[in-house]
């Protein structure tokens, strides 16, 4: 078996953007020497998100705006006004840890053949929440 | 170490809908002779999901009108009033964009003693948020 | 290949809560004298979760609340009227089946060094959302 491990450095300097790691995870498949097996992507904060969609400006535009509506930024910690609890603890990022809910932690994506098995739009990016500073991404591939 | 790498090509002849794969799944499983290991099983498509939930028509309407509150069809170009900057691509299909992103992209399922490994109402579904062309599902199993 | 197969049972004397079973992962890991691989763990049942996010319990009633103004609590039939149509079969917990999808179905974590690869606040949680009844979680890891 042959596996890889790759923490990726990120940071954003702002407090919420999409950023393109894919073509650093396909490098990394040829660097693991991995024909065929699976490969994890993970954000390791809790207030970031990796995802795999459209390439597309709009798109990006259009998920901000959406998540602002599911889960409206408030560093109040009053719920009945529109805060959150979780900004007790002196955080005023709460909002963050639920966008992630949404977008998700990780994606699993095969390999085969030596590349990764993706479809003909799928590209996969990083979604941070709560940025200006310095966060990691996991990649852990296994396989053959 | 065994694996086995699958397309599966879907046709749904309407906009959107939620299809059983599960009993395709569980063939793929007996073809790879895989004892033990993972399963992925994912949409390559970036406006449909791979999800696991019950298997009741009921449910599957349910979702349906969820998914269009939290995220509406609409093929217009303006946020405010409704529509989505994705659409001035000349597509109308943001809104699938956004269900796709609740529903998931993919499921990681166990294989055990030659089995998926699943609990008693777990059912394998692909969910189609638009259809009326030629989609891919792909399934890599990794054991031994 | 070494793997280790495991089920977890759950018994959550209430409708609805968030519960560690972070520190039964990590056991796990050790038991599979796994040092490199990929860990698998998921709810068995399509009324609960496995997720991962921060160990702070202003967040998780955050959580709980906003789920419920995402897809309330209804026991109804009427989706007219708030209810749902999976409540026909008898059930009341058509909420519950809606809530899983936007927490999701499983994570996958890395394995190295014999170690869940985990970053400094990720925390792994099992999200009971149809409770007062015995339920399994999966674990399913693989690797050398």
């Amino acid at each position: 078996m042959k596996t890889l491990t790759k923490e990726i450095w990120m940071e954003i300097p702002k407090r919420r953007a999409i950023v393109s790691i894919h073509h650093q995870i396909e490098q990394l498949v040829t660097e693991s020497g991995i024909s065929d097996g699976l490969a994890l992507i993970n954000a390791m904060h809790i207030t970031a998100s990796v995802f795999i969609n459209d390439n597309e400006s709009g798109l990006h535009a259009d998920y901000d705006r959406w998540l602002e509506q599911l889960a409206p930024f408030d560093p109040g910690t009053d719920p009945d006004s529109g805060g959150y609890l979780h900004n007790r603890t002196g955080e005023d990022n709460a909002d963050a840890h639920h966008k992630r809910q949404i977008m998700g932690r990780e994606v699993v994506v095969a390999i085969t053949n030596g590349r990764l098995h993706l479809g003909p739009w799928e590209h996969i990016f990083y979604y941070e929440f709560d940025g200006n500073r310095r966060k990691r991404i996991l990649v852990k591939m296994i396989g053959e």
